[in-house]
């Protein structure tokens, strides 16, 4: 039985990244850098009441991405983790996953902020990010906390060639 | 140019949910109820370090789902929302994303609570949730604001018949 899931993008994001260098390791250390979603024509229907969400969560194709490492050492340290416990692009399914800051809707789509996505990414979904949902608290964040943990931030938070 | 991204399950999900009938309108309100993660054995390495987070994000098959309503009303309410505007899953692609709160990590996968997928579902994904760039602050939650704020919930918050 073929049990494989096949997707069309629903558009493309055009961002400043043309490459991996300098893209930001994250959306939230992205602020400053403006994302534009082009949604195809036959999808844009359903941007209706879109504009009165804050932030959106975009989920599309890393489709720059050929390998998979089931374990691996992530950009913010030398120890190797398991894939599941990363949110490195070299994944079973190139999936990617981003909390953006809504900007404008526009007949072609949506301008965003909080880029950390390639230049003509494709994009499969766009849901609307919902703090009673996805705003979780308590929250333990394994091996990342300590490089974040009590205000700290990582000295690179961008690629680096 | 075929530009459809094909992917493959990693696991099924086992929850208490057979049908749509009494399944939660989002993992937030399923606290109470287990699921499992049957992970495929050839993707098990990829766990090494995830029990030391407390949420996962889950992305996966909607499989049960065909249709697509760009426009339509949601659970909560009368009015009609565009689909990106809203966590249905009559989507163009038909993804589902879940933060589910881990309960133990095993030789075949994982037990987490807070459950709102159906039994059998194909997982495509599976990546940490955290706090520092997924919970978000100062959101503005669109037409769901209504209906949580204030400390407010939803008098169903599980589908009916």
């Amino acid at each position: 039985m073929d049990t494989s899931v096949k997707l069309k993008p629903i558009g493309i994001i055009h961002t400043p990244y043309r490459e991996l260098e300098g893209i930001p390791i994250q959306s939230r250390f992205g602020e400053k850098s403006r994302g534009h979603i082009e949604l195809f024509p036959e999808y844009r229907d359903g941007l209706k009441d879109v504009e009165g969400f804050s932030h959106l969560i975009l989920i599309y194709h890393f489709n720059r991405e050929k390998g998979v490492r089931l374990v691996g050492r992530p950009f913010l340290e030398d120890q190797s983790h398991g894939v599941f416990a990363m949110r490195s692009p070299k994944r079973p399914n190139p999936i990617g996953f981003s909390i953006v800051k809504l900007e404008k809707v526009d007949d072609t789509g949506i301008t965003f902020s909080e880029v950390d996505m390639l230049d003509g990414t494709p994009l499969l979904d766009i849901k609307p990010y919902v703090s009673y949902f996805d705003s979780r608290r308590d929250v333990i964040n394994g091996w990342i906390e300590k490089h974040f943990q009590d205000g700290k931030k990582p000295e690179q938070t961008n690629l680096e060639s």
